[in-house]
């Protein structure tokens, strides 16, 4: 089993990756994490650089519930499982990975980039992020604010966090379900306004769930007023950035245009390296 | 001007770096921090896929000092400058970056898989890992602990930390230099047993230099028997990963074999991620 990076583009993949593409006998493409390289495009890049018309998706169940499809020809051949970005950044390809060494499958992984490096292109010294936070939509009844609990540590160390946004793409649309339909819905990308939004409830609202957030941002002098690096498309030809507050951010929810974005909270500490945005 | 990241090895360079690269007027390849690419693999790549021969090796001195000699063709042409690793992951070719924006030249980033990211090889959770930090070779007289703090501070947030170890590739033999002699020293590059070795030093002696790294030891039972993970040649064929403890590690002189090496100190707490080892 060979499991390999695409990078952030389809044209990202490597030589190293794409002479090892022709020679499995079967390719399947990660769909489940996969809204920066899709299915025609990676197609199209096979056809035209190995004359392949064979790319099998994946989507999130045949990945998580049914691997053992993918894993069967492992066993006996050369199988490639494509993933955007880097091979291992996400728990899903990971598990994968532990699924086939128990199986006694050989498994080779090819690295690439990954937002987790590319961030890096807003001038942000690498060295000084914290760690990497995921961010969950709020819902009416599941508003977690520990990823800003978690933020907040980052930033009193002086250290940069780069917010992850949740992305929704195979939604039961539970009105249907309800009526015997499995419908979903419209995949849903979380935009940095969204997220910031999330973050000034956290400040403005009082109750429960986001007291130990709200204590943690008064301790730190985390307010409305942090920079962050809206970061947009990042690897691609349409890649932008935008710098301003957290409150100012709330309100850009027009200007940022398609997914995927990532947001980076600034640490109190940042140097003369910002100046080139 | 392109700035190319190649990734962990020659033919790790993206199908969108080669055609990048087959329409510049010169390829620059950075010889500064690249030990993973030699000069002669990427010739030879060079050679095999765009029938090139024209690959021109920067050194530190042309890269950080006379970088006129790579922007002024890049004010006419495309130029590529090939960089090991990620394209912006070390501070020098930020510079580069800005520097060109300085002086008007368009500048596109070729984003690669670098350490930060492929280290989830080990199978640890990249979202787990707090800020990355390098080590530098002790000296007779400069011995810096805050590599350790700071590897505390990820510690005690139960983050493992990534360590990079000191790479010293053109050092100047200081004995040759007094008799008027402009010799340099072999490349040497720390292992994670001497990096190991180092910690067990901070530990063990009792001098000022090392108190500040010794109390937060102290406060957060920080200690020999902490977790290790060495990480040899990754993203390479050779790859290798040794875990054990700090103690122990600081003995396996022999065992690692070439460079390059990293080290990863786990944090407090290690899911069952780490079986997969």
């Amino acid at each position: 089993l060979h499991i390999i990076g695409l990078g952030l583009t389809p044209d990202s993949i490597s030589l190293k990756g794409v002479n090892v593409v022709k020679r499995c006998t079967k390719v399947f493409l990660d769909a489940y994490t996969s809204i920066l390289v899709s299915y025609e495009d990676m197609a199209q890049l096979m056809k035209e650089t190995l004359n392949r018309t064979d790319l099998i998706q994946a989507d999130r169940e045949m990945v998580e519930k049914r691997s053992d499809l993918i894993l069967t020809d492992a066993k006996t051949s050369d199988v490639a499982f494509l993933v955007v970005g880097d091979a291992l950044c996400a728990t899903t390809h990971s598990d994968l990975y532990l699924r086939a060494v128990q199986q006694n499958i050989e498994v080779k992984v090819i690295h690439n980039a990954s937002i987790v490096n590319a961030v890096a292109a807003t001038g942000l010294e690498i060295y000084k992020f914290g760690r990497t936070i995921s961010v969950p939509f709020f819902e009416e009844k599941w508003r977690p604010a520990s990823f800003l609990v978690k933020t907040v540590q980052n930033f009193q160390l002086g250290m940069h966090t780069l917010l992850l946004m949740d992305i929704k793409t195979h939604e039961l649309d539970w009105k249907c379900y309800m009526k015997g339909l499995e419908r979903y819905q419209n995949p849903r990308y979380m935009s940095c306004a969204v997220c910031c939004q999330q973050i000034m409830q956290v400040f403005n609202e009082k109750c429960e769930e986001f007291e130990e957030a709200q204590q943690a941002c008064k301790e730190n002098k985390f307010d409305e007023n942090v920079r962050v690096v809206a970061c947009m498309r990042v690897g691609t030809d349409q890649q932008r950035f935008i710098c301003c507050s957290i409150k100012d951010m709330a309100g850009l929810d027009k200007e940022m245009g398609a997914p995927l974005h990532s947001l980076v909270v600034l640490g109190n500490e940042v140097s003369e390296m910002e100046e080139e945005m």
